[in-house]
């Protein structure tokens, strides 16, 4: 097929796909025009073709189909990934796991959900719920990201210093290789060691060994308990020092820090984000949920007393109700303000030994001053686990320095004991710097597991490596 | 070379891999022949070579060689496994981990241990408990077993429920393929999705993939309280109940079950190990580890009088001290107990959903006084996990009768929601069952996943599939 063609103008292709998928499970022109692989902007799927099997075995003939016409594919879940993992090119056919948005069991006595992997996880988060659970896995787009889509890339977010990130809850996966071979896998036992263990082969590989179809996932008891705090810290060895005996609180569900540059532009930007008074090195939001109110409570109180004694807090305010709570919670989850007041943005997702991660943000904003006058950067992230994100504007032309500030970003990372990325993934986006962050024997494996599984790279070709 | 000639008649493979790892590094002769590849009886490699490399460079070293020769090999941890994993062949080399035994640093802040894999699991024990931390993976053998074997096999034990498996627990690795590559991912960071994910990749494939020499593992803070009590439970039902409500308790860390007829031989043993009346259907070992001596006391006291109120349990025994503690493990622990009392013994681990574990266990009861009217079975385990170990004598002949034995478990377990092993791994004794108890696709990729990394398959060549 001419290269210049876009693959929509195929009409051999786009007939053979319907037979599979039907009339409803095909996505053409402007239907496709409208869509975007990307949360922030419009990056329409360059193929022009999206195809919504509604089961596993309609994934797994597409695939058997694609398979035996070399034609590669892009899987989608809810494009809320900011690593361009959705991105579609001019080649490529989108699979949308759109119209797999089924829960199939909620089992409340092994506490767990059996889904279809296109649910988003809001509505996994309601039905378990309504069960009296909780899926522990919470994250900011949690509207629209999707079960299969967080599997993929492993999602973490605001708990996982709790119960983990999303492989730490997920107990049994169904997935679709690159030649249609179904590999079902659906475990819903706590231990079993019954041959390699299929969820933890797929989880975080970014859809490039597989199309994830179904899942199983653990729930916890729904919490009876939830407590808030955000509290002013008067430098990093405090967030240290709290940090290190608040791993002791058994309750402890967050540990969110916001450096003074996130937290002013919060507090200033008139959006009702403004618990404390500015001016402190950094804010921790802080939360607990448990299973007794009253002793949980007790604890969570006793450890900010304790705290401010030590003189490790200078204030702090806490939640009296859970409309409180979602406030604190806003302040955190500010993206589309800094977003607002300082686009056009680069943003990024790193782990830093916990340790050193001032010193590590300390030294790019240094180079980032040196380099652009301009400069606007905020900090903030989920400390309790090494994670911290980054958005850093540096004036009308952030875009085309994009490649400049990322080097000083993820070159400066390679002095510290680090990760590329803690919970976004590699995607297209981080791709051209995995070879720095990793050993060479890991890009060997990843390699020879990736020839293994997908030899004519079908799958989701352009991420990772 | 002869097939019927030993390996260790081969001088210049000696010389060569004297050559590598030095004379300290090579056992021959009768320190082989003295060696078993199984805890409870003696099946001595019978290959006649252990080598022993000191460090990740000499274990690249031997690979590369055997790579180059096709020499096959078996990587020897402890040498606890009950699954076959450490047999050797006539034509196999052992590669023991057992020089490679230092623990390299203890990261106080990042709670979390570097080691070299031959390390066993209680040295590593007492090094986390010096830095008033712990290592929370807990199993009768670590005094033998090591952080590469149980990394190989994602071992469990006892408290499972509240920290996971092994791999719930390892952070980093460090791996050498068969072809001698080492693959260095020896990550400290709880978020860490750049590429796939080393230790979930290596972490439960039986050393078949790569040979792990080094990790990094998680610590926890070393717990401040311990709770321990024996309950006597009427019926299968409040077992369920029970454990249903315990799952609310946050400091919860064993919940292991004793079906009566393994709680009976154990009370009337004459060791000591009777600390209720028997006479009841289940006897069940909670414990609570926690961080608030009077708070964890307080739920655990409460859990229990309200089962007790709720008629749940019709006696109790709690702990008062330590020796109590340890006098209550000893009873759920008396492998060597009912070893001595119903030798020989087919010995079994499995996973069943927890609503229908008494049902499966009493299935199989029928199914074998049938078939043998001289059974002896035990059934206990740690039903928090849906995990239990059934211990089986049928006569004299039981070693004889093993294959129908298994036969019995294993297709009896097909009817139920279950894993045919689930701590203790396939190796080769449960290698023929593998293919009825995983999907088809399950099969297709873990041969492509061996394929792949060791297409001569050099490494633990006769387990799994």
């Amino acid at each position: 097929m001419d290269q210049m063609t876009p693959l929509a103008a195929d009409t051999s292709l786009i007939d053979a796909l319907r037979e599979i998928v039907g009339e409803r499970g095909l996505l053409l022109g402007e239907d496709v025009a409208l869509r975007s692989c990307d949360p922030f902007r419009p990056v329409p799927p360059e193929g022009g073709i999206i195809v919504r099997p509604a089961s596993t075995e309609e994934v797994s003939a597409v695939m058997a189909f694609c398979h035996e016409r070399g034609q590669p594919v892009v899987t989608h879940g809810g494009r809320t990934g900011v690593a361009g993992g959705a991105f579609t090119a001019r080649d490529q056919i989108v699979i949308s796991m759109e119209r797999m948005n089924r829960i199939e069991e909620i089992d409340e006595f092994n506490q767990c959900l059996v889904a279809q992997a296109g649910v988003p996880i809001e509505v996994l988060h309601n039905a378990a719920s309504d069960a009296n659970m909780l899926y522990p896995i919470d994250l900011g787009s949690k509207g629209s990201a999707t079960l299969g889509g967080t599997i993929s890339t492993n999602a973490g977010g605001n708990r996982v210093l709790r119960w983990g990130m999303t492989r730490a809850n997920l107990l049994g996966i169904e997935v679709v290789l690159a030649d249609g071979t179904v590999v079902s896998a659906m475990n819903r036992l706590t231990k079993n060691n019954t041959g390699y263990d299929m969820k933890h082969i797929f989880a975080g590989t970014e859809g490039t060994l597989g199309i994830v179809t179904r899942a199983v996932v653990r729930l916890v008891p729904k919490p009876a308990s939830q407590q808030v705090a955000v509290v002013a810290v008067p430098s990093y060895d405090a967030v240290l020092e709290m940090l290190k005996s608040a791993r002791k609180l058994p309750a402890l569900s967050a540990f969110e820090v916001m450096w003074q540059d996130y937290y002013d532009l919060m507090a200033n930007s008139n959006t009702g984000r403004r618990p404390l008074e500015t001016g402190s090195p950094f804010y921790i939001l802080m939360e607990s949920m448990g299973y007794n109110e009253e002793q949980d409570e007790q604890q969570f109180m006793a450890f900010l007393e304790n705290s401010f004694e030590q003189g490790l807090i200078v204030d702090a305010v806490t939640s009296q109700s859970l409309a409180q709570v979602q406030e604190m919670w806003r302040l955190r989850e500010g993206g589309e303000v800094f977003a607002a007041q300082m686009w056009p943005i680069v943003s990024s997702d790193i782990s830093v030994d916990v340790r050193k991660t001032d010193e590590y943000v300390g030294k790019v904003r240094a180079k980032l001053s040196a380099a652009y006058p301009g400069l606007k950067m905020v900090t903030f992230g989920h400390l309790g686990d090494g994670n911290i994100h980054i958005g850093i504007h540096v004036g009308p032309d952030t875009v085309e320095e994009e490649l400049n500030v990322e080097h000083i970003l993820y070159d400066t990372l390679r002095d510290y004991d680090s990760a590329l990325t803690a919970e976004h993934g590699v995607g297209q986006v981080k791709k051209k710097f995995l070879p720095d962050h990793v050993e060479p024997g890991v890009l060997t494996v990843m390699r020879h597991l990736r020839d293994a599984l997908d030899p004519d790279r079908l799958l989701n070709r352009d991420v990772l490596l």
